[in-house]
């Protein structure tokens, strides 16, 4: 944990499996987690936007994280997001996380309020790691401006890693913008700097960037892991070219519908489990149609229920 | 409460103020909210964007709802905002506002995500509608899109109109977009709207509008509720000219500095409390500089502490 580049590696962005009633399947869930571990993710980033955690209450939250634990995953693997609109509830649900070995979480800025200054988004930062209050604790910031709302400026970051030497350790950067993640490579050394799509963490990398936290890894995180261990291989070029390749194309598959449920879709032909297909609203499942066109002939196709 | 157009009013999105820690000072709100009606408020709006609802744990909402009640304000008149990203959590709060009296609420869609379906709003409306799971119910919509980033479309509300009759009564446009609320106005009839902003409630009710909820009421309720009272009264034409000035005025002054900061320097000057002066992150008080161009040397300018 005091490695200054950890988080370093593939992480997946879990997806969370739903039961008719649209709550969380905690079984399937441990499942899962394992499952990813098994395939080679150096971690779980379990609850973030792909796992539809601002779905769901606090309560379930803690309790998908127990599940994950459960499922086997040792803590130092799983990074769960922990942020909420509510700096309050963001320091319990951090809190939980470290009082079940967790020590790093994921942390969008509240995401309520648009156009905040930077001294804002700074004083709402160092309000929740000063609520925590616990000197194990480890922050892994999150941009996702497109979702969130509330880009997080290079002002924040350099203000934060002043203020919080050490503990502030790095960010996933789902912008989609490999220039955007470069400058914070460049301009932040030692900061890990995770891209949020599985095609631009190759790329990445080259240019001293940490690794991946992604959600189609919840289908090919074997091959995005072996990008990651072989990338600088000269003798493994064509094998990682050919690795990366099917990761861009599962992206591409998952991405002709809306994305998140285009991968549960998939992870329900994998599992043959019909959990997977659903999620909670305002998010929705394919529809029939859909999901017949996403899959193929030879794929297991559980109907939704 | 089945009068077809409730709400109708003039309603105030009610400031919250905090103490030297940024928690909610629960006696200063109670009386605040006390003050509004004796101003002339049909009601009170507490808990939305300008009350900071989204900063405050499920936790301190109750009680703030609680301090509105302990402020003599009857729970008919209050209209608390309940909704959050997550469900389970606006249905918890949904019901608590109903155990304590309250039945009409104001909700913003779930507004993590964006970009979602029509079909996902109505599912996630019916979802909080049917969790809460009482007749008292009513609703009014929250049309915020710079806000939420998640906007409202008309087939959302017929579709809600629709299948919970009588339930969705109105709704709170602060687009700040006349027309908008004017088509809502046309498309819906029967159904409340209510402009957001100040000075289009004058324009708005002319076009059959039903009122307000404001922020700008935190200090001028007394004016806009002449205005609403007298405006189709030809005799008080010039009175009423006069009041939506001052309402105009006393808003642009607001909005020289960011609004909700500047609504709360003003209150701490027209209170001498200093409790007034705070916002939690990621929203920031006025600067000294600021407050001191904002306010006149004939007011009272307590330091913020």
């Amino acid at each position: 944990m005091t490695d200054p580049v950890f988080p370093r590696g593939v992480f997946c962005a879990a997806l969370t499996p739903l039961d008719r009633d649209l709550n969380p399947n905690y079984a399937a869930f441990s499942a899962h987690c394992r499952y990813l571990i098994e395939e080679g993710c150096t971690g779980v980033a379990l609850l973030g936007t792909t796992g539809e955690a601002n779905s769901f209450s606090a309560d379930e939250r803690m309790r998908l994280l127990e599940a994950a634990l459960a499922g086997g995953v040792a803590p130092s693997r799983l990074m769960p997001g922990t942020g909420v609109a509510a700096i309050p509830e963001t320091v319990a649900l951090t809190r939980h996380a470290l009082s079940v070995g967790v020590t790093t979480v994921v942390l969008p800025p509240p995401f309520y309020y648009k156009g905040v200054s930077e001294d804002g988004l700074v004083a709402a930062y160092s309000r929740i790691i000063e609520g925590v209050g616990d000197d194990r604790l480890r922050v892994v910031l999150y941009h996702i401006p497109q979702m969130s709302g509330v880009p997080i400026p290079h002002g924040v970051i350099a203000a934060l890693r002043e203020r919080f030497p050490g503990l502030v350790t790095g960010i996933k950067d789902s912008s989609g913008d490999l220039a955007h993640m470069t400058a914070l490579v460049e301009r932040f050394p030692g900061f890990a700097v995770l891209a949020g799509a599985d095609p631009l963490m190759l790329p990445l990398l080259e240019k001293g960037g940490a690794g991946a936290i992604t959600a189609t890894t919840n289908l090919c995180a074997r091959d995005l892991r072996f990008v990651f261990d072989h990338h600088a291989d000269l003798g493994k070029a064509d094998a990682v070219a050919a690795a990366q390749s099917r990761v861009v194309a599962t992206r591409e598959r998952a991405s002709r519908f809306a994305q998140m449920a285009s991968l549960k879709a998939l992870t329900a032909a994998r599992t043959g489990d019909a959990n997977w297909h659903r999620l909670r609203p305002p998010l929705m499942a394919l529809t029939e149609a859909e999901r017949a066109a996403l899959l193929g002939a030879d794929e297991a196709l559980p109907r939704a229920s």
